[in-house]
């Protein structure tokens, strides 16, 4: 086995899970973020880590207001997930400049993404610092989706999305990069 | 949106990354634990996360020994990788048993997994407690692969496993549950 380095080992690693997070800021007005580090931490409670970089927008936000939803993005919103991490929300409404729908989360004030194959809702418990990212742990108070959207993202090493359905079954026709 | 249960939002959200992720005992044998809650959290230092529930007999060869390597399963490993978490390392040598072969490590005591589409040697700098599992944080000293196997395994919610590539392109044939 060859040495590598560790740009092409995350490469070769891919694809990732990838999740639009929404998080409201001080004046209740919802951002969004990409994330492909989140991952299930523990089963009960049921608790969500994501890492965040201190200088991000939905930093501000998810200290700020404590709360934010995990969007599982469906295929339909493969293109505007992935322009989701090329604009910053202190100066663009991420809704609106790329047409991604807000529906009222069920227990949180920051809202879901509609038609995302799931939606979790989340209640920070704890958070800590790892390297240059800020580890936010979220306990999810609520789970739900739109079942007729089983394809949702995967990132190849932020080169581009694929989508999957829940069984690993992809369409490589629609790809964004 | 309709809400979903807890098991029905994992499925729904699969496939997850599954790893083989090995760590020497305090008698320095090797054992193997599969896991999908791993994500990177930090780029420099380059940092990786995997929770392990307490009573796992993984948790207590990391706790002892402040390593582990994080191994990605080629297609090959595929039905000895869904094994390995069938049996507890307390009983069973699951390199044996399992038909998986250990190849040193570049920096670190545990042992690599021959074949591994890539191997991330990790050294334990943090912990904490996530609800009913332990986060370790390792830092990443040294990536290696065999740049041959591009395709590993994903897990459907523990139901099965399947196998992609790095761009997401899957054999569908060959899958264990």
């Amino acid at each position: 086995m060859k040495e590598l380095k560790q740009n092409e080992a995350v490469t070769l690693a891919s694809p990732l899970p990838f999740v639009l997070v929404t998080a409201n800021d001080e004046n209740e007005r919802p951002n969004i973020i990409g994330i492909s580090w989140v991952t299930i931490t523990s089963w009960n409670p049921w608790l969500f880590i994501i890492s965040v970089a201190p200088g991000r927008y939905s930093h501000k936000c998810i200290e700020h207001s404590g709360e934010f939803v995990i969007n599982y993005p469906p295929e339909s919103l493969a293109k505007a997930a992935w322009q989701c991490s090329t604009k910053s929300g202190k100066k663009v409404d991420k809704f609106k400049e790329f047409g991604i729908e807000a529906v009222p989360a069920l227990k949180v004030k920051p809202p879901r993404i509609k038609g995302s194959t799931v939606c979790i809702e989340c209640k920070v418990v704890d958070s800590f610092t790892t390297g240059d990212h800020t580890v936010f742990v979220g306990e999810a108070v609520s789970a739900s989706g739109d079942t007729g959207n089983l394809r949702h993202q995967y990132c190849v090493h932020y080169t581009k999305l694929v989508s999957l359905d829940n069984e690993g079954n992809g369409d490589f026709d629609l790809v964004f990069k």
